[in-house]
């Protein structure tokens, strides 16, 4: 094994913000060398790493040559130059997840093809090469209302889906290539992280499920475990590692499912990187996601998988008609709750709905942590001064 | 409240070692600004604080200056200049602890005579202002064998602390200030970690035990909870916010005590600041004292002190006849045994009982934890490459 702790072993991360910061939480906990590349000085990655590069995480140059100066490469966003990534596999270098797995993932037309091919259950979609392929299909009738649209690159946190219900709601659609899925009807959004070394040593996270608001139709709260059926979390879990092995996936591999009305489990999609679902672990989890993707992508063991206390997850986002420097308010109230702890992820500005950290909620009772989750949602708020 | 997170509020930290390091971990969690002050270029504290500056801890102008740069100063070590905290204090920079705090214990022939003024329990002890006075005592028969040597000051993880049992046991003892106490008989050392805001809020961790080697008498394991009767634990518990109390003490103070043949509580020493008998919280607590430190000397709520699971920690230190560059030998070995977290404090170099890392082992049944961190006692070595 090579010597990872506190030697000259350097690890490359491509992407500085806040789920990188986190992973350097771990690197720094086992005094491994990181190097960042992120576009933004004011990156949350900034210190913490031992080298901060600022640089275009989608130019051939820049990331071959960070590449070259680190010992194994990683990445903690979807949105890099992979050719630069492959160039540096094929003279030998470590990286992981590999250019082949981010290539069956990055562009979302080709990850659903991808799953067609390898039988993985998910809606049935078509793939559009523009806009204009799109809108002819509507016409032609092979496409009808209402239907899920997405980008085919660069989607991210909400951005680059729509629901499209009619003729209308096509005209804000961007140009560029994109898919349409069929609208599923679902009991519960689940999500599954899957973890595998090059060893081939392969865990799976619990279950976890996104709680969604009743009438604004998005994403409050992140429960581990999911309360449902074993029957179900078990056929999630199987079918993430299913996914996990076609992928040939090394490090985390956070899988969305859907539950539907009849107990099928789809695959919504995959981000190859630690996850928002899964950062309840750090308090909850024996081993938290990002020590977990430390571990993987150096081929150490994996840590256990299991939760200490059942977890629940709250996003921080700007608050509606706030935009400037930010002011976290009432967070001391909310740090005055049983078990609540406030991430920050040192972005200066708010905006509307901008991510700017997370709260996990831990207790012994899930329906407690619940209870508390709900409480602290209705109390902080993301403002600007 | 003042805005900590994300804004230009800045702590300041004297200290940089791998207690600085840890405190690091929830400043960046919190995006609080911090400096650091510390004499080693090669301090574990270098990367992930905000400013990093070299300098002498106990020199005043250094740390006045220091000071005078940030909000709120705190310390990680005890071994800082006191009339620079006082002055800064005097000029109403907040200093917590504060340097009354710290004058009551820095010096531990001041620490013992604190004990006996405010009816703390403790050991029977003599002060003496230099060698030539303790042997003085031995030949006057004032003072007999055998009994336990402490420097007033420096000592620091066994260094400045001898158990003299002869006259040949006098030789090598240091020539400055000590003091020599009764040598009592104890069934279990434990600690009790205490944190108070300014705000006067006040809470203990559970009771800790420290398991020594039966034969070589140095402590293996730290246990949480201690495996002692309710009654004593809640002795333990009691006195210890006694002496935070009479200490009018802000932030974590570690109390180290003797459980005696017959059940009495005996107060060892305090430390004023995150202690290694607290570092099972970061994976076993709620609230992981380093956490805890912050929100009390920001006087924010303080957090849950309670256990998640049971926790065991292990400390690492550097193997005898080994001396350079650090090598963690088997460290893959115990990151596939349950539940064990490695830290590595970031030395380089390592040298014979070198405090150069620990372990923590968490598992539901304490009992299963303790045997896990047998394995990973006799599994991990500190060696040189």
């Amino acid at each position: 094994m090579a010597n990872y702790f506190s030697s000259n072993f350097t690890l490359g991360i491509l992407g500085g913000g806040q789920l990188g910061k986190m992973l350097l939480y771990e690197t720094r906990k086992f005094d491994i060398k990181t190097h960042v590349l992120d576009p933004s000085y004011e990156a949350p990655c900034k210190i913490a790493c031992d080298a901060f590069q600022q640089g275009d995480l989608m130019d051939y140059d820049t990331v071959y040559n960070f590449g070259k100066k680190v010992d194994v490469l990683t990445f903690e966003i979807e949105g890099v130059n992979i050719d630069a990534l492959a160039k540096l596999e094929a003279e030998g270098k470590k990286v992981y997840p590999s250019a082949e797995t981010l290539k069956n993932i990055q562009d979302k037309g080709v990850q659903k093809q991808f799953y067609k091919q390898h039988k993985i259950p998910t809606s049935p979609f078509l793939v559009f090469k523009d806009k204009f392929e799109l809108t002819e299909a509507i016409v032609r009738k092979d496409l009808s209302f209402p239907f899920v649209w997405k980008s085919c690159t660069g989607g991210y946190d909400g951005k680059g889906v729509s629901v499209v219900r009619t003729e209308e709601d096509v005209i804000p659609l961007a140009e560029g290539a994109c898919i349409a899925e069929k609208l599923i009807s679902f009991k519960n959004e689940l999500a599954v992280i899957v973890v595998r070394n090059p060893s081939g040593e392969v865990k799976t996270y619990p279950v976890v499920e996104m709680e969604f608001h009743p009438e604004a139709n998005q994403v409050e709260y992140v429960i581990c475990p999911a309360r449902i059926d074993d029957s179900v979390s078990e056929k999630a879990r199987n079918i993430a590692i299913k996914v996990s092995e076609a992928f040939k996936h090394v490090g985390l591999l956070a899988v969305e499912l859907f539950q539907t009305e009849d107990d099928e489990i789809l695959v919504n999609e995959v981000a190859p990187r630690p996850h928002n679902s899964g950062h309840y672990s750090i308090e909850a989890s024996y081993t938290n996601q990002f020590e977990q993707q430390i571990r993987a992508i150096l081929d150490l063991p994996l840590g256990k998988t299991e939760s200490k206390v059942g977890g629940i997850m709250v996003n921080l986002v700007g608050a509606e008609g706030h935009t400037g420097e930010v002011v976290y308010k009432n967070i001391e109230k909310i740090m005055a709750m049983d078990g609540v702890t406030p991430h920050i992820y040192g972005k200066k500005q708010t905006r509307p709905f901008r991510k700017m950290g997370h709260v996990t909620i831990v207790h012994e009772d899930l329906a407690e942590a619940r209870k508390i989750a709900e409480k602290v949602k209705n109390t902080i708020e993301v403002v600007a001064k």
